[in-house]
């Protein structure tokens, strides 16, 4: 029986819409212009919004109605010292909100719970069954009464070491509405004071619930600002630009194994729990290709059935199947992603289960993203070491439908 | 026999980092210590800056020797002028100055030809064989005694339309070296001169050599400065995110067939030119994928043979080999990168050969690439035709080794 619980809530795309905006000092009938231009609905952001909220304020009612006090905090609200206060942690919004929650949650027993605000728009993987959106008092209860299950999800732990490594985490979430600039006074200023640059191995203040993804960035400013402003990082703001396919080039090396020359548009580990999301769309098939794939083997003379839907489609769903993982399992799925193979660069496997993964930058903008929502810089000559910790696990809980 | 001949020049590693820390007003040493801070290699950069430019001397001392007239251009001084001037034009780098070369010439009788001035380290599809970048005078003798098959390598049109479109391309790769940044002040002043927004189709001044692709960024403030910006959008040099995962909504007909919703990492339209680099690499199947369907089929007791390597390798093989067709062909092939499916959005065919896809935008921030060189934004509201007219195919020349 929680006494303090902070609520975790989304920005809405109507606010996001909002405060990108006024940050070019425009008025909300200007937003409405701008909205309309883009084609955009402003009438319907305006509408989710204010389901989210209807949802976000029955739960925070419901709380308080069984004597609970409650904060209610915003993306840039939310902080440790938050955290701290709680015994439990709320997610209001969808998976992604989810995601922001439990990034800040490094005590092993202190739950994070997700509730999904607009069921009709979003998926919420990470969020109670749907039902509980309109009856919280019910999920409460069956939480009081032990009609639950505690899950522990396992979460990925990074180390980097090398030269020229920054752990100086990156909000991209923050950053997309920056407006700053750094101006050529500034950035020479700031490259006076240079601090040495061989380090490691560091723990990086994060954990990955879904995915840890490597790629090259397309940002030159990046790039730059990101060496010339270590002591300050954020101040400095850097703009991500990601590349459409402009190809990452790295070293690989899985379970300890021999290091092995890649190149590609990237690479994913992900937990059990990632492994229904991006790692998943990076990897299933689709029937047409297995259909295609087993006409091939067919006209090879090794299929004696004859090829119908039904076995394509049941292959095709075993195939998918084998790539999802419970959340609870203490092991990691890899995959390159749109590996490049020619004379140069090999790739032998190219996904997997591991237990460690370890990866030496040869980019030159790269980065490394934590569940989408933070990121390091990742350039030649650091090393990163991908794992999980038990100890790093996120606590949550299942309610049957 | 040409008499005037335009070759357009790479910018290599070496000069593009010169260049985007000259615009932090860095010197020459201060270049060496922030490569060196990056864990990169000065001296190799040289040394690669060297070999390429070497190889262009002896392409343009072998074109001189035969009394030709030559141009020498880099990307940024290489114009529709230039163009005009010249009866030929040599692209002396890797592939991506191919396609830069190439962007620019849209009559179909003035030939195209890459020379690969980096042979060890890039591969050159677009380019003559390898040995002609050290013996470019045997080349031309081939040429000029019709040893050689002309090629009309197919390219792709686009036409956009509906609302809140923006005709204006954006060149990628500038607009990586620009620090411009516009104000509060900046963007209200422009905010009074809006035009109105229901216009096309238009055709766009852009031919895909090897592919369009459509997807989401991520920035805010490159959608808002685009809307902001329309007569002058170049001097707004938005900057481009692009979004690691996050998901493109929009609508496909393929062959003018029913409208689909869709939601993916974006979508690759390419031609036979194309099927051999991007789309190549979001399609083709591992080995492991086709080893492991095989064995899901033979456990459905569909599989007589028994599973060996050599099985598997031709099955891979010709699956991955039925993705490449030849660049004359004027037909596309579209994939779907990453698609999602769920309860919401279907993917009921995720790729395959087509005359024409349109693609009406149902994303925020979107853009519409081509070749990786040039973009277009594309939000809610517009709609693009993709589609190939055998009138903007491009001459090139096929020598043998």
């Amino acid at each position: 029986r929680p006494s303090r619980v902070a609520v975790v809530v989304k920005t809405t795309r109507y606010e996001f819409e909002q405060q990108r905006y006024r940050y070019a000092g425009l008025s909300e009938e200007d937003l409405k212009q701008l909205l309309a231009l883009k084609g955009s609905n402003y009438a319907g952001l305006l509408e989710r919004h204010r389901i989210h909220t209807k949802n976000v304020e029955h739960i925070v009612d419901s709380l308080r109605n069984e004597g609970i006090e409650v904060r209610l905090v915003k993306r840039r609200e939310y902080n440790e010292e938050t955290v701290r206060w709680a015994d439990a942690v709320i997610s209001a919004g969808g998976d992604g909100t989810m995601l922001l929650a439990a990034s800040k949650v490094f005590d092993k027993f202190k739950p994070v719970i997700g509730v999904n605000t607009d069921p009709e728009r979003s998926e919420g993987h990470l969020c109670l069954p749907v039902r509980y959106t309109h009856s919280f008092p019910e999920a409460l209860q069956k939480l009081y009464r032990g009609e639950f299950r505690w899950q522990w999800r396992q979460r990925i732990r990074l180390y980097l070491e090398g030269t020229g490594i920054n752990p100086t985490p990156v909000d991209l979430h923050e950053q997309q509405l920056s407006q700053e600039q750094h101006s050529r006074a500034h950035i020479n200023e700031r490259f006076q004071d240079q601090r040495s640059d061989i380090s490691g191995p560091h723990l990086l203040p994060v954990r990955a619930l879904n995915e840890v993804f490597i790629g090259e960035s397309l940002s030159s400013r990046y790039a730059m600002c990101s060496v010339l402003f270590r002591e300050n990082f954020k101040s400095c703001k850097p703009s991500f630009k990601f590349s459409l396919h402009r190809a990452s080039y790295y070293e690989i090396s899985v379970d300890d194994g021999p290091w092995e020359k890649q190149k590609s548009s990237g690479l994913n580990v992900c937990t059990g729990t990632g492994s229904k999301a991006w790692s998943y769309n990076i990897n299933k098939v689709a029937n047409q290709a297995v259909e295609e794939i087993l006409k091939i083997a067919k006209k090879h003379g090794s299929l004696n059935m004859p090829l119908n839907m039904e076995l394509v489609q049941k292959v095709t769903n075993d195939y998918n199947e084998s790539l999802l993982y419970s959340p609870e399992e203490p092991k990691m799925f890899f995959s390159i992603r749109e590996p490049i193979v020619n004379r140069v660069f090999s790739s032998s496997r190219q996904r997997g289960f591991s237990s460690k993964v370890c990866v030496r930058s040869r980019c030159w903008d790269a980065c490394m993203v934590v569940d989408g929502g933070t990121s390091f810089e990742f350039n030649d000559g650091a090393i990163a070491s991908i794992m999980i910790d038990t100890e790093d696990a996120l606590c949550t809980v299942l309610l049957e439908e």
